[in-house]
């Protein structure tokens, strides 16, 4: 029962806003009995092109993943202090889950899909091998819903 | 690699906070492009035997599940006026992702073990055929975790 829209029917990300990322990639691995993974950075904007709200920013983030559930990665985002969903949902709500992630084909396609229907792009970029793109679908979903696409 | 502290590694449900249950599972329909599934109600006190922070509440909500994503199911709740997890939720952070399900065997050693890392239960109750606990683990794992049983 694929979604016509998302052309997929599979959740594969829970991404999570942090204030800190060493102190909290350090209580996940403790919780669930790993060890703490690799912290990563998002790429400067000369390779990431990140866009927010439709202007370029420079804002980047650090990323740790856990792969503890079997069926769903779980994302831990520490964003630092330039415009972006990430900096905003902090500003606002605190730590918290910031959204759900489903890979996709054709990405364009599905943007145009979801414009379709009420639902832009409100933060897109680029990462080594693939792009994404957080939609603003929290009015009608109540959650931001991420399109990653790997090449 | 079956998680330790829960003796699980599959997320089952993402459940969602709504102000209005009536007309966001209108909204997930459309985009889902599915039939507004039925919106039930939790059962009452003297079935549910809810608790809250250790307290008896006659708190209740109503209840739709979306499954269209073929690993995870999505429940959307509109909580009463009673005080309970859903309510307070609500109060501070508006809509949003409550919780993460996972089904347990065994809860009350579940919990034990949850206990044992310094995350107590915050909300517990019955359903027919089973029953759920909303865990107190914001602080460390920056969602409620929710615990169900089925019998």
């Amino acid at each position: 029962m694929a979604n016509e829209i998302l052309g997929t029917d599979v959740v594969v990300q829970i991404g999570i806003i942090v204030n800190n990322i060493e102190k909290a990639a350090k209580e996940f691995a403790e919780f669930f009995a790993v060890d703490v993974p690799e912290i990563i950075e998002t790429e400067e904007f000369e390779k990431s092109h990140t866009e927010y709200k439709g202007e370029p920013t420079r804002a980047r983030a650090k990323l740790a993943f856990f792969r503890n559930f079997k069926n769903i990665e779980i994302e831990l985002i520490e964003p630092d202090s330039n415009p972006s969903t990430w900096r905003e949902f902090l500003d606002k709500h605190g730590e918290g889950i910031h959204h759900i992630g489903v890979f996709v084909k054709n990405m364009d396609q599905k943007i145009e899909n979801l414009k379709k229907v009420g639902i832009d792009v409100v933060q897109r970029g680029d990462y080594t091998g693939g792009r994404y793109a957080y939609m603003d679908s929290v009015e009608k979903l109540k959650f931001i819903l991420e399109l990653l696409e790997n090449y």
